[in-house]
């Protein structure tokens, strides 16, 4: 398989180098050949070249098997008012890639509950996916700018909604049988078309339970009741803000990974966490964000279950017994928490 | 003063009652002379005269010093693809109004806070108000639909930026001077438009520290940090998000208030929780938000804070002592917690 790498900024290259050197471990083992190839994106991206998506990059990307990508962004390049900023770079490419499902799973490691501001009780059972949809929605809508006005436009087609959809109740038959589509139907028109199209898409799915909230109750619900979810799925904007409130959730964003899927490429991996420029270059980052990023790769683009799970086991494994990064109180480098994931691999 | 009442929808009625009574008892302790009259909104209005908000009530609120509103919706308008919807009546009541400015402040009860899903140490020192941009963006934007496809516009002048921001600029420099603009500047021409005029505006407020928060990071903030914030401004659809993810922390809706300000109006007070359906009429509801409701129209609408103050002292004091009704684990009625603000009044 060919995999591609944008490492990007911040923490990005040093994660990505350790979840790099997990896939390596894993194809030595396991008889696979995985070569890697480095690409620029994001702020490294703007400096090297002047834009945050290079054509060399996208085409690779394209090529390949799948990507991995550590994060984008940071204050040298952060003035939201500048032409060419990082993000630009990550929103192209998804746009590139087709990449409209991002696949976000949250579940809360006993060890982190205490890390967590929610009250361990709550965090009992808790074991859902959010799908966002990715590529649609005011991200990509028209928009206009005078010196006394702006505007976005949400925009969304029946079929963006129902692939999206459709991926979501995929995931659901293979779970807990239950999905929650997000919308704010009492409002918005896309919103209205969004819970008509899950309407529709929820009949060839007739084991999966449907049930529609509004998006401002549903960010309230993933605080009171978040083990009563297993599925949500919802539009781009609304998946963007509750992907994070269910984040805060899990005590530390380190660990969190992320897939970005489409129909016709094998996807683009990343942890959530962000960039973090202030403890860049410090081998101080967690690890296991990216890590955990590189077993979903596996397992979606890769279709190598097996390996995705000994991957994901090693994580459970340093989670559980360290060594621990700061994020989780303890005091051990970003090496050294790669070498005992892969120690634990074997 | 001239008061208008809108009981609303399900338990609207009953929580409505109560701070009226509340306000009656204020009016004629301290000399003041209150007239009430009630009118139709919402699937009430809707039941009775097809419209949800019917030119009369338009009229009467208009001509009011103030408003107080119960609830409004429930399952038996609820169908999103119904041509008139309970929700309709109070978007177009925020609308003729001018009340643009949306405050919901949250302090959390020390014997609430078992009740918050969060831990009990976060907690702490969290006070803050969100305040809420009411009458633009998506909810009153162009919208689109047909069959294939739907399109919800969200725009924003720098006018309808700039008052809303001033409010909470006000309002902070007689809080703790700390105020939070919170954006998604990185992907929306509105909010680079909404982050400029913030800027803009903090020239006039030099004892106000301004910071920008992008809308996904201020939805973990929120959680991680609660306590940091002091006045929150942000636009429609992220405040409707953001007020009720923050309204989870507090442990019960129940007893949380609202109040919408305009240029040139006394305003419209809401409880923020909704018509509760499930405990209609069943003199079960906490009339506590609505009360805490009807103090901020005593301060904001009619500039009674020696009256306003007494009434959220009797308020403290029923959550401390109790009654509680069961949604903060009592037993008590309605009537019975309404009976003991009164009580408490004196
Ligand atoms: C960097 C930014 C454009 C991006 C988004 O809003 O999609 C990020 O917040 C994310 O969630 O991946
Ligand atoms: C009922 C609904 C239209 C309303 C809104 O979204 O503004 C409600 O959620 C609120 O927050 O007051």
């Amino acid at each position: 398989a060919h995999l591609v790498t944008l490492p990007g900024d911040g923490i990005g290259p040093e994660v990505t180098a350790a979840a790099v050197d997990v896939l390596k471990h894993v194809a030595a083992h396991h008889g696979h050949d995985f070569r890697f190839s480095e690409h620029a994106i994001g702020g490294a991206a703007i400096d090297a070249t002047g834009e945050p998506l290079p054509d060399a990059t996208r085409e690779a990307c394209l090529a390949a098997d799948a990507v991995l990508l550590g994060a984008v962004g940071g204050p040298k390049w952060s003035d939201p008012n500048a032409k060419v900023r990082p993000e630009q770079g990550l929103l192209a490419l998804r746009a590139a890639l087709g990449v409209f499902a991002n696949l976000r799973p949250l579940k809360v490691h006993p060890r982190l509950a205490e890390r967590s501001p929610l009250k361990t009780e709550r965090l009992k059972d808790v074991d859902f996916v959010v799908v966002r949809e990715l590529t649609g929605g005011a991200y990509f809508g028209a928009k206009t700018r005078d010196k006394e006005r702006a505007t976005d436009e949400c925009a969304y087609t029946v079929a963006e909604i129902e692939r999206v959809l459709r991926r979501g109740f995929e995931l659901a038959s293979q779970r807990g049988r239950h999905l929650t589509s997000v919308d704010k139907a009492n409002v918005l028109e896309t919103s209205r078309l969004w819970r008509h199209t899950a309407e529709q898409v929820a009949r060839d799915y007739p084991e999966v339970h449907l049930e529609h909230q509004l998006v401002d109750s549903m960010a309230m619900l993933m605080l009171t009741q978040p083990s009563r979810y297993d599925v949500i799925v919802t539009e781009n904007l609304f998946g963007d803000i509750l992907t994070d409130e269910a984040a805060a959730l899990a005590g530390s964003l380190g660990l969190l990974p992320s897939a970005s899927l489409g129909d016709h490429h094998g996807g683009l991996y990343e942890p959530i966490h962000g960039s973090a420029p202030d403890i860049a270059g410090q081998d101080a980052a967690n690890p296991l964000g990216a890590i955990a990023s590189a077993a979903l790769l596996l397992r979606h683009a890769l279709g190598l279950e097996a390996e995705a799970a000994v991957v994901e086991a090693a994580v459970e494994h340093v989670v559980e017994h360290g060594p621990w990064t700061r994020d989780l109180g303890g005091t051990a480098t970003t090496s050294q928490v790669r070498d005992a994931v892969i120690a634990a691999l074997d």
